[in-house]
């Protein structure tokens, strides 16, 4: 196991890294203010890991109150957030209960809203069982829901108690999410180490085979990248937006062909590509630059190629972004591999053309 | 015009208080980081004031979103909160938007919430139009929404940039809207200053007459002392606590009764009356002092005689109550005039006498 510590202003808290971590409440038990949790998780996880987790914690003398969800992105709503609610309040749990978010990133999402919210802020613990929610959604306190017109809308900063990456619950994940999770450690590679992209390049197949050490590198280093951004920038008023990354295409992306035919990850590496595009544009990249993001982004099971939104459509959909100040897009671009940068004035001939260009299809392929 | 300064540990702001500051958009401007508000108010108070707020600020330039909700605590529900967010998201506002609640305690506290959550934390003004709202709710960054199990069950700390206490709203306030926010202002006398309890009980009717220069005293006094507790202990880890004082008593009469039935501040003011009757039985307070207190009650218009719920059915009340904690009830007592303490270990015997004594009366009464 090996333990990070993300320090912010105002807290600070550990996120631990190995396998075999969910039995193990000598780690979660210094974190409950009062033995008393709720374990929010869904459909899918519950039968795999609830079980182990809820033994172990009522063995240790946790009262353990299970939430068990709908699974999938469309249920990351009120409706759901709802239902938290009211198991906490039927079991008439007190403001110190600490939800324990045992899921992706829409449970982890969803589970610390409802703790931001919750008699106006429980306690929380984020147990991630996806590689994306590793790498990304359980490290920095970023919650929230859907609304109708628009996702993640409704939210809070919120930072967790403690991270428990536990490597092992990766074996059960199917690989369309190994790979969507994959994009985002990409993005880390390409926003700012450019040793570690070369040690991707090597390493793709053996962390798509979910080999231990491969994973407990590429997951350490991604967290190690995500805590150092968000820790000089909680609430993204900075450079924490260059964790935006390929997600400003990517969200277009999503919301274009409706939110749930290309997955998260999908979507922001077929945007970063783009992204990868128009920092060519600008001079930024070269050819072959672009070449090797193509390549890893490939070789990780991932598409290269936008779909066809049009352009009218494209800029109307990443107008509507949380990322947009006073009508301006700001996009994330690359200077060079490793090095991203914010970018407010792209003027629209360049976009165009990258929008039309060859690593865009049409949307029937 | 009075200004009252809030500082707190990672933010501070102004509450200024004073007649017709409605129009006083100089206040306002340099608090809007992007040129455009959404007001939230109600069916009761939108014909009486939006009309004089939106023209003064789109005089200068500002953009408004008026958002007018149904009144009344009942409404205080996620349906309110989305339509807020229907209308933000309808209009694609910037995460930058301030929310301005103009209204009561009702629509301050759903409108911060709504505040808190948008894009994850959008800007916040309060204009409170109550009484109740100008000396308490508006200030130190409580909001919420009930639950149909709880009251105020889901929220957030989430503080103003400004709150702007114009006195002239509250000449169209219903009598019995006065007295309730008069209850409020007798808990700050009794908690903290006793000089301000002689004061109040010589300038009572002026209080109830609206003479500005005792609602102004009154309305700074209370604001004073509110800013000087949160400023101390915003997310009531200790000393703000001692807010509550009448309220596990108001909360369980409030519970018992079915919300609605008596005011927040009638139930408080019932339930201050059961509080320094507790305290007189730890021989805190004299017989003569909790004559003074159920006089000046009286004389704002407010009951001193709590509904008889029957005590075990008190007990289950005030045990559901966010002041709880491990099961134990925590009372704020008086330990004399002017001085309130936090006790946790009040025995049952002593309890139900004052459950039980004179100051209860047949629910039917
Ligand atoms: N908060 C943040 O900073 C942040 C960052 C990135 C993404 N997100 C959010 O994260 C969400 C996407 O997260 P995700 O990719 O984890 O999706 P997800 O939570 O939907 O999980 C993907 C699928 O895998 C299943 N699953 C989870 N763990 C499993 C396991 N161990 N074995 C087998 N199946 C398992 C889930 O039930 C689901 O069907 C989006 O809602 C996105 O907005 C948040
Ligand atoms: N956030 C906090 O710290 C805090 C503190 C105390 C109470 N509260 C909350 O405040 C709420 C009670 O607030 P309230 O007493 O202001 O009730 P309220 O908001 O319901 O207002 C009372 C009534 O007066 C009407 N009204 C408001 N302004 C008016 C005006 N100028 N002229 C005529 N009518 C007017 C309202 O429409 C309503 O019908 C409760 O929900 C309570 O939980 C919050």
């Amino acid at each position: 196991m090996q333990t990070l510590d993300l320090a912010l202003p105002d807290t600070r808290y550990p996120i631990h890294i190995g396998r075999d971590l969910l039995k193990r409440v000598d780690l979660i038990l210094p974190h409950l203010p009062v033995p008393q949790v709720a374990i929010v998780t869904n459909t899918t996880v519950a039968p795999l890991y609830l079980a182990t987790l809820q033994n172990a914690l009522e063995n240790a003398g946790i009262a353990c109150i299970p939430v068990i969800l709908p699974d999938g992105e469309e249920h990351k709503t009120w409706v759901s957030l709802n239902r938290i609610f009211d198991a906490l309040l039927e079991a008439r749990a007190e403001r110190k209960i600490t939800l324990i978010a045992l899921g992706g990133g829409v449970i982890g999402d969803m589970t610390g809203f409802a703790a931001a919210c919750y008699q106006r802020g429980a306690n929380f613990i984020q147990i991630p069982t996806t590689l994306l929610a590793q790498v990304d959604s359980s490290v920095g306190g970023k919650t929230a829901i859907n609304h109708p017109l628009g996702k993640n809308m409704i939210g809070a900063f919120y930072q967790p108690r403690m991270v428990l990456a536990d490597l092992s619950l990766l074996e059960t994940l199917p690989d369309r999410e190994i790979s969507a999770g994959l994009a985002e450690v990409i993005k880390y590679a390409l926003l700012g180490d450019d040793a570690f992209f070369a040690w991707l390049e090597e390493h793709i197949d053996a962390l798509r085979g979910r080999e231990h050490d491969a994973l407990l590198y590429a997951v350490r280093r991604s967290i190690e990248m995500k805590a150092e951004i968000v820790a000089e920038d909680e609430r993204e008023q900075g450079r924490r937006a260059l964790l935006n990354l390929g997600h400003t295409f990517g969200h277009a992306i999503e919301a274009g062909l409706g939110f749930g035919a290309w997955l998260h990850g999908e979507a922001v590496a077929a945007g970063m590509v783009l992204a990868a595009e128009l920092s060519r544009e600008y001079g930024w990249l070269s050819q072959q630059d672009c070449n090797r993001i193509g390549y890893l982004i490939e070789n990780a099971g991932l598409p290269v190629h936008a779909p066809d939104l049009g352009v009218a459509n494209w800029k109307s959909l990443m107008s509507h972004d949380k990322k947009v100040e006073q009508g301006a897009i700001r996009f994330v671009l690359l200077e060079r591999l490793g090095r991203a940068v914010l970018k407010g004035d792209v003027d629209d001939r360049t976009l165009d053309r990258v929008l039309t260009g060859d690593r865009v299809r049409p949307c029937a392929g």
